[in-house]
This record gives structure tokens, sequence and C-alpha cells, in this order.
């Protein structure tokens, strides 16, 4: 069982981090002071250095939580991949749940910002990389394995595989949101990348049935 | 002919340029200074206005410089390919030289710097998208169309065709430089990135032909 003490040091927590994404979204990384999340987030500054060591700390737990989020929408859906019976169904299903989970208006400011700031501090830069796009690869790569194994794609280095399907499905709107102006995509044009990116990697990396059933 | 006058004139603002140039990647947008940029050219701040208006028509000419000599650089593969009578060569070697044109260092520190005030200058994010990639595309589209109308590509969409193509060649080097983390790729791994994504949208939009070389 969880203890009071508990529920309310993890409540302590992500008032934190709430506070902390707001500042540092307002005005980067370098202009942040943990004073001001601290006082945002009715709190000492001494329990945010307990709870998160340093500024950085503070930073890689906003990144670190906001990537869990947008994992945690798409995960059954890639779980589910491995065991397909009707891979380009289930393929276009994570590809839109992806998408959507990507190209949240926040993740996109955190993103910009961070590469704004990836000479600066290279550690924030590869601590966003590591966490999310980092993870995801190796997950995407791990069920590609397994259905290439299983006879369902073609890909002799499941690795570019899951680069170029991540990437026919994220790049559009992601390219356009790093100049900020896609954080208004549609959710139907969201889907509409999220299919026709999976149609082109059924394209290279389906199997064809007889019928060309991979390639519709 | 040019007149020495001309010339002189030609090598200050190629010179303000570079100046301005370095001092918008040590600093950011924000953070430079015209001053700064007038004494780095050794030249008046009153030149550096009278040529360029203000510090976003200079950060715009910086932009609109890199840009050209890049694009300068792809130029006549592109052109080429219009004609092209062996798409799959043709489209390959585009391709690398449109990867090696937009994966250079100078180019993805400045893509990184717009992307990082996109929030605050939405201008400069936006003159930087119409001049280089949104003229890139509108160009490929050009290109795209005319080889599904002479019968070479299948492309209902051929802005899509073309985003896809753009997007597969770029995609993994330019997120990697975008994280600091790829600018040291080697022009082999720019190559295989080239050759691979050249491959998978010649899957889903080349033209088979007998023995399936459009494949290949």
């Amino acid at each position: 069982m969880v203890s009071p003490a508990e529920l309310r040091s993890a409540g302590k927590r992500e008032a934190i981090i709430d506070a902390a994404r707001s500042v540092f979204l307002a005005g980067g990384f370098a202009g942040a002071s943990v004073d001001e999340v601290a006082a945002l987030a009715s709190t000492s500054k001494r329990t945010v250095y307990g709870l998160f060591g340093d500024k950085k700390g503070l930073f890689t737990a906003v990144i670190t939580a906001d990537i869990e989020a947008a994992e945690h929408h798409s995960h059954d859906s890639v779980e589910a991949l491995v065991a397909s019976q009707d891979l380009a169904t289930d393929l276009r299903a994570f590809a839109r749940r992806h998408v959507v989970a990507v190209i949240q208006p926040h993740i996109m400011r955190l993103r910009r910002l961070i590469i704004g700031e990836a000479e600066r501090f290279p550690d924030l830069a590869s601590a966003w990389y590591a966490n999310g796009p980092g993870r995801g690869h190796d997950t995407l790569t791990r069920v590609f394995t397994a259905l290439a194994g299983r006879g369902l794609l073609r890909a002799d280095d499941p690795a570019l595989a899951a680069q170029h399907f991540n990437w026919l499905i994220l790049s559009i709107p992601l390219n356009q949101a790093m100049f900020h102006m896609g954080d208004d995509l549609t959710p139907a044009e969201l889907e509409h990348h999220a299919d026709e990116g999976t149609r082109v990697f059924l394209a290279a990396y389906g199997v064809r049935r007889p019928g060309g059933a991979a390639r519709t």
C-alpha cells in the first residue's frame, strides 16, 4: 500500500515537474532559475534540489515524464504488432497512434527548445534522444526483427527499416512543427500522413501476397 | 562589365554576411548585435543598415546566401532528372548530392538556431522555410510531376511523393544532427542513407519493368 506521505511526495514531484516545464518553455534552459520553479510549485528550493539534484536533473525529469506519457499512448499498439495477423492494418493503427503521440504541441515545444540548446547543453540533447527517439527506435527494431522472423517483413536491416518507418510517418508534420508551422495540423491530416507513410513502407518492406494485398 | 566600385560593394556585402553568420551562430539571434557584426566585418554600422535594413534583414541574408550555395550544389542533378533515361541511377545520384548539400555543419547549426528561435521569431523560421525546404520541395514536385507524365513514376500526388523522397533521404542524418550528434557522419554513411532512401522510394513510386529493375 502507498502511504499518505508517499502520495504527498509523488504529488509534490509532479507539481514541481509541471512548474519546471512552464519555466523552461517560457525562458529556455539557460534563462530558467530553480527559484522560479520552486515559487511556481509553492515549494522550497531545497525540496527541488533534494528531489532532482540540479537544474539539469530537473530538465531531464521533465523530458522523461513527457516522453513516458507519449510512449504510453502507443505502447499497446506497438506490442500488438509482434503477434499481428493482419500487418497492414495493425501497422497503420500503430502509425496513427504514434504520430498523434509525438506531434503534441508541448512535445514539439520541448523538442524545439532542446534542438536550440543542443550545442550549449549536449547532455540535454543526449538525454532526450536516449529516452525518446532512441528508445522508440530500439522497440521498433525488436518488433521488426520478430516480424521479419515470422516472414511478414522483408528487412535485412531491421534497424534501418525501423528508422524508415518512423520518419515516413513523422517527418512531414514534425518538420513543419519545428518551424512552428505545424502545431495546428488536424487529426485527419495526421492520419493521412500515417496512412501514406505506412503504404510507402510496406511497398518496400512488405511481403507481397497473391493479389498484391501488401501494397494496398 | 562590372565596375571596380560594384566589385568592392559585392565584396563588402559578402564580408558582412560572413561576419553576421559567425555572430549569430555564436550568440543566437536575440544575443547578436549589429555593432559586433560591423566591427568584425571592419565596416560601419551605417553601411550594414544601408545594405540590409535591420538585424532581421541581415539574418535573412545569411539564410538566403547559405541556402543558395547548398542548392547550387544539387541544381544540375535535379534538372537532369526531368529528362532521365535511367531513373533509378539518376535519382540515386541526385539523392547523394542532396544529402551532402544539406547535411553541412554550418547549415545544421543554422537550422538548430532557427528552430530554437522559431517561437520568438516566427518570421525567421518562415524565411528559412520559404527559401530552403519550401523551394526545394516545389522544384522536386515539378520534376516528379513531369516524371509521372512520362510514365516513369506512379505518383497521384507528386507533392506528397516529393516530401516522401526528401525525408527518406534526409531524415536519419538530419535528425541526428539536430541533436548535435550527426555532424560527423562520413561521406560513405551519407551515401548509404541516400541509396537506401532511394530504394524505398522507388519500391513505392517506381514503375516496375520486366525483371523488376526498378526495385534494385
